[in-house]
């Protein structure tokens, strides 16, 4: 599987490089360590997992990001896309595990966001049994990511636009701690291990 | 929830008839009755419907539309999106309670359809028991249904561009019967029982 993956990547950062090119020109915000995320994206919103029926019950809200940030402490990651590799084995599981932990530090939530719709991105958290500890978010038009330049193309896996793997700590929407993945493959800096030491 | 997606496809209406008019000038072909599906779509291929690591194994191959229909009978449906409700409460299960009468008929395959990625619509096809009896595949990039011009912006039921729900009857490439339903949310003439009845 790494070699498969690592072979994909080199056609993914060929198609990044020309992505990024283009990127550069355009008004994305980068964010980084200080950063205040709900500025950065203060137009973006994103949608809660739910059922279809849920969807229609709740008139297809979406949730802003204020409401997500605003006066908490958020341990927030994210990962290429429900369904695949690394996100269900090890990338949810590792958050999942270490909830009790992340409370005692009085973190108020902890969210898994993804460019997947709310019913997909809910049909994967229930198969994972990991609504209870985590809280579920759809991007579904990656504008979120798009706003964090945290997009990758990855369609040489089938998957399309999608977003790097990442983990972040924010407290009152300041970024405390941000870890990106140098490719979606690589499971070294974003796992819940490694920031509930950054708290 | 009739009333909550009516109110939905007023809105995705209007968005709909602004992309119609920018698809009019795009080289988008249509399909209809006698149609050749495989020589109006010749370079799209589709994703087999698999796991993460089966789509690891298999180098992320995807399959070209001869593959499908040339010299076979296939009945093929599209839906709007796996975890989606009336595609998982009627639109799958009418094809797969109907798949012996289909077989009876001298169909080699029952074919589902959506813009998803594989890893997602495989994920569905296994919740819904359904993989025995139907063959699914993805359009991640709905390539295909750009190509049949049955996109639809779902953007308002938080999907973003999906495909119109719609059925088929393909005899070796060639459309003998093809029923697209005016409103995703209908569910009038892409039914199993319909299209049995056309073959």
């Amino acid at each position: 599987m790494a070699m498969a993956f690592s072979a994909l990547l080199k056609r993914t950062s060929a198609i990044k490089s020309v992505i990024g090119g283009l990127q550069a020109s355009r008004a994305f915000a980068s964010v980084a360590v200080d950063s205040d995320l709900v500025s950065a994206a203060s137009d973006v919103s994103l949608q809660r997992a739910r059922s279809w029926d849920e969807g229609v019950s709740s008139k297809f809200a979406t949730t802003p990001l204020s409401d997500i940030f605003k006066g908490k402490k958020v341990v927030i990651f994210g990962l290429p896309g429900a369904y695949t590799g690394v996100c269900s084995t090890q990338h949810v599981p590792s958050y999942k595990r270490n909830i009790d932990s992340f409370k005692r530090k009085g973190i108020d939530s902890v969210i898994c966001v993804s460019v997947n719709d709310p019913y997909t991105i809910n049909g994967w958290a229930e198969k994972l049994q990991a609504k209870e500890a985590i809280e579920f978010y759809g991007d579904f038009d990656g504008s979120f990511h798009k706003k964090l330049d945290l997009m990758i193309d990855l369609s040489a896996a089938l998957l399309g636009p999608r977003s790097h793997r990442w983990s972040a700590y924010v407290d009152d929407g300041k970024i405390k701690a941000l870890n990106i993945e140098k490719a979606p493959s690589e499971f070294q800096v974003s796992s819940g291990d490694v920031i509930l030491n950054q708290i």
